[in-house]
């Protein structure tokens, strides 16, 4: 049994996960990020603390905590540097005091690389030494796995493949950058793009009234319903996102060739009814003889995927 | 020693390489691609008994010959599968058949790949455990080395980042997609984008004097002849090459946060001024907070690279 803990700025999830990645026992505490970091990690302590309360024989037989916390981060040394939404740890030592509060060893990822390796030990990647994974949502994050393994290039930050630009006269993202796949694909992204066709649109759209009757309060979740009902503004809206999500992973497979492509997070879930349009496009946008055998799939993991993939960084 | 065999449509170079990474000895031989598989072959085993010809004392003591050859090819199995301007091979044995007239191991891969091997294990990225390398020439090839070796992928055709667009919208390459950096910043691109200037410019240029006065005989080469010379539509031309090229190398940096960037090749050269401006365009165009420290540096090899690259697959 392994302890994941899924660190984000206002609470910390933490379940107990065994041999084949299932999550036996699940437990979330409020994170208190704004304070000393003592008292940060006083959030992470009780959250493993609760998953022992839950499961009492863990406490003796966990053979490690694997943590997911908001970066930058040092995954070498689990030490995080500077994350925004976590102002109480400045190169805090979180895998150290981490083990040294619980006496077993500790590893600390970015949640997309770690939800990467849970999809590749237990999830849609298993059997795949290369996996390239997306979490497809309110952001763009990817993880990169080669031979099994986490790639983190450099320092640690390698994998930020949803900042990749496919059109750098584009929109401008809130990295600075001008079209990156998360300005153009992520669930704001989406919403945005349903917004700007109604507006273009003489007709009335179902998108509108499942947003209570205004254009601005369209969210992604709206098209996604409007589509399910057959209205063919949303339709025509996630079609034109499937096609720049296949501009995108066409790139990714001339450059990486992985083995298999996993998407997961809610857009993912929404954009399930495209994923063959997805993969044809990626297929035309590539150069690769092959990239039509290149599996694209769900991810096993939906909300849990924070926890399952810290607890994979102690497999 | 290890004999390095270079294969063109036309031409086969072979060399003597030592440990080094020093090309000792130089023959060139014609190619034979539109014939049988045998005498497109046989090319191959004259320029390597050329080699031993001049140096007679390398027959006894070679440890390998390795092979660039163009592709679509298995690196793995060192099969040549169809490539376009060979071809007298359909899944040709080449490895092997090397290997049995020669009676010592061979390896066989693509020139981007072999060249990057090369200076990793000799050049420019002595000392890197992850390297990124393109070729910047007519057409622009890469190659990625993780933990000092070549990364293939699923089938042997990953690092195709030449084709990665960052212009979806962008001019037709090619290759059938649009925007890929190829077709933005290869030599004939460059000399693309001259002319379009030269055209919508009223001041003469340096560039169209150099190419005997013809707009459309501007070439790069008159480019870098120009702006060396001072000319203002020149530096325009390169600067935004280098701005684009930037781009490009920005999204590397996002997704594999490589030790250090290598280009070789004469664009390579002709963009040389120019590298401070690409580096600086690849740090703003990376979220990657560390992007400023990756260097970007010009490669060992110039026209020998397909040679060394060759002998490195076999190191």
């Amino acid at each position: 049994m392994i302890v994941g803990v899924d660190i984000g700025g206002t609470k910390v999830a933490a379940g107990l996960v065994n041999d084949l990645g299932e999550i036996t026992h699940k437990v979330r505490v409020p994170m208190v990020a704004t304070g000393d970091a003592a008292t940060g990690f006083g959030a992470v302590r009780a959250a493993v603390e609760a998953v022992f309360a839950e499961a009492p024989e863990s406490r003796r037989s966990v053979k490690g905590i694997g943590i997911c916390s908001p970066g930058p981060l040092d995954p070498k040394t689990g030490v995080v540097l500077n994350p925004p939404n976590v102002p109480c740890w400045r190169n805090y030592p979180l895998a150290s005091e981490t083990e040294r509060a619980f006496c077993v060893p500790a590893k600390v990822d970015n949640d997309a690389n770690a939800a990467a390796l849970a999809e590749t030990l237990w999830g849609a990647g298993i059997g795949y030494g290369n996996v390239f994974y997306a979490t497809l949502g309110t952001g763009i994050g990817t993880g990169i796995i080669f031979n099994g393994k986490i790639y983190h290039g450099r320092t640690g930050s390698a994998a930020e493949g949803g900042h990749n630009t496919i059109d750098y006269r584009g929109p401008m993202c809130g990295c600075g950058k001008r079209g990156c796949i998360e300005i153009l694909c992520s669930g704001p992204a989406i919403a945005v793009r349903a917004r700007t066709r109604i507006g273009e649109s003489q007709a009335p759209s179902r998108m509108v009234e499942l947003a209570g009757g205004s254009v601005e309060q369209v969210k992604a979740e709206h098209v996604g319903k409007a589509y399910a009902e057959g209205d063919a503004l949303a339709t025509k809206v996630l079609d034109e996102t499937a096609e720049l999500l296949g501009i995108w992973l066409g790139n990714v497979v001339d450059m990486l060739e992985p083995d298999v492509m996993i998407v997961g997070g809610g857009v993912a879930e929404l954009m399930r009814p495209f994923f063959s349009r997805i993969s044809s496009v990626a297929d035309q946008w590539s150069i690769n003889p092959r990239s039509s055998e290149i599996p694209l799939v769900m991810a096993r993991y939906g909300t849990d995927a924070g926890v399952a993939g810290a607890a994979s960084l102690c497999r």
